[in-house]
């Protein structure tokens, strides 16, 4: 029962971190519940880099030295100095008695020292239970710090016979629940990536709308030629903004709050996509959202580039007057790791893993 | 608690219903069980037109006047006489005491007398609880009574960009579920409905392939110009075998055990499809399980002849090579009633009312 009460805990705690999801970057985002004779007495979560890490957030609601606590965490406490210092200390500090982490911590500055030890040092207990679901919030996170890469979703919306939009024509035909779930991964993302093009054809504002509140999310967006002016109404809802450019061009008349990032060009196949992701992993990124066009689809799925795609498909026929979102290199989904389909309403919506 | 064992009951009668779904036209497919002291003591179903009802193989499995016994049956039982003799009075004669039945027979030569009046004149109680299940059971048995028409499901394949194959390459791109989710419908079905054009596409066989087993099923083929030559393997796979044909072209060497239906046929839209659901609704079938092409799928669906649309949808993308599954005049999808997924493993499929 210890081990199913430890669970009930921890998934707890993670309810606490995904309310920091999306806006924790670089740092991975983090959830705690302090626990006293079998009752929560504490909860903290990770807000954003830069301030109070989850643990810190919770003791803080709790005297020093309280007797009988259990921190709950989702991910190992950090031991070294960032950007606020070592978590492990603090814990000590306040005299908790017991820790209880999800995952241990794939990061070199902490792996460099064991926790764990320091802890246990210092009489207080600890161990780790990696639940599935603490896993899976995690993957991104663990895949950028073992790659130096970010965890790439691609999302497309299209007909029954494969159309995604009219030409000229900002037509809109996937239902309310694809629209939730298009903007709870704008949520939870650390930042979206589209193209000029997609922002020249449908004027996107790339922000986050759920249950009538509008947040604002980091955008970078592809414009190798800067064909973008500012005027687009992403630039007056999205921040921060990166703009990838070929270093052939140089912006004019830069658009204020806008980071432009230069890079050699393909005369053929344009800005090279791993660089601007590789560039984005750098910035601290783990976890990116793109919404793009055929194009981009085609080059990210063809260049291998996309970790999952998100699909969703709707019951209507675009004929000729459809644009494909299907364009060569076509994407081969015999390549697939895992295809799921999940039904929403009236659309269906297929997550794939690469 | 009464109500719910009558429920469980009907439910065990539905179960023998299914059993002999697809074989009893233009008899609607009925189970029965028979249940004395909360035990079932008989089970029994209609196998084919012509053959026992299901009360009649229900109740020849306990002897006469046997005391306490109540019969559960899908559907009303029949008061009139047609190729057997009306169970009504098999009833009366085999001293049942109770009768419960889902659904009432629409039919008008059962509607003409009252089965509950027959049966309660020689002291039979008698009640119907129309389930949810059996109503669905008999959707289309009670679509034809009524509208003297099929009951029409269409059928299609497609992969993610719309396309239903690939010109001259009989290629199998959908998945063992769906393949499995077809040859249950086949199975079901009163008579598969297909065209000449698709059987010397793919040479389909147009039988039912379920564990091992090979069953034949009744065929209708709209060929305006009589193309096939009997040497098709659904010819002998398939029977009985119906060819509807254009009333100018006449079967110079008619195939062996087929049908001949000449219709007058229109200079553009070929025959006229609601006249040949027509005739085979005529003929007794309540149910077609239409696999064709995307013409014909283009025309019933314009012409408002499909009740139910299924399509399976594999992640797959033939691009320029492929045949699209949509053509003109397109299918309008704002026009249904309903739209379901269901995911099938790595294919999923569309439920479509209209």
């Amino acid at each position: 029962m210890i081990i199913l009460q430890d669970e009930f805990y921890l998934l707890q705690a993670l309810e606490e971190a995904k309310k920091g999801r999306g806006f924790c970057s670089p740092n991975p985002a983090v959830g705690a519940v302090a626990v006293k004779n079998n009752k929560i007495i504490a909860k903290g979560y990770h807000h954003a880099a830069g301030l109070a890490h989850a643990e810190i957030e919770c003791m803080s609601q709790f005297p020093k030295n309280t007797p009988g606590v259990t921190l709950y965490i989702t991910l190992e406490p950090c031991n070294h100095f960032g950007k606020t210092p070592p978590c492990v200390n603090a814990i000590v500090e306040h005299g908790i008695q017991k820790v209880v982490y999800g995952l241990h911590d794939p990061n070199q500055l902490v792996r460099a020292l064991d926790s764990n030890e320091i802890l246990k040092m210092h009489q207080i207990e600890t161990c780790s239970i990696l639940l599935p679901e603490i896993e899976a919030f995690y993957q991104s996170y663990v895949y950028w710090t073992l790659h130096n890469k970010p965890w790439v979703t691609a999302k497309w919306a299209q007909t029954l016979d494969g159309k995604n939009g009219i030409e000229g024509d900002a037509i809109h035909f996937t239902n309310q629940e694809a629209f939730d779930f298009t903007h709870q991964n704008r949520y939870h993302t650390d930042i979206i990536l589209s193209t000029a093009q997609t922002i020249l054809n449908d004027n996107a504002q790339f922000n986050v709308r759920l249950q009538d509140k509008v947040y604002p999310k980091p955008l970078a967006i592809i414009d190798s030629q800067l064909r973008l002016t500012g005027q687009e109404v992403c630039f007056s809802q999205a921040r921060p903004v990166w703009i990838f450019h070929n270093h052939l061009y140089q912006p004019a008349n830069p658009i204020k709050n806008v980071q432009y990032i230069s890079l050699d060009s393909h005369p053929e196949h344009g800005l090279d996509l791993s660089l601007v992701l590789q560039c984005l992993a750098q910035i601290g990124f783990h976890d990116i959202w793109v919404e793009a066009g055929a194009k981009m689809m085609a080059q990210l799925h063809h260049q291998g580039l996309v970790n999952t795609s998100i699909i969703y498909v709707a019951p209507a026929v675009f004929g000729v007057n459809g644009m494909s979102a299907f364009q060569t290199p076509l994407i081969n989904f015999e390549n697939a790791k895992s295809i799921e389909w999940f039904p929403m309403g009236s659309n269906v919506r297929a997550k794939i893993n690469w």
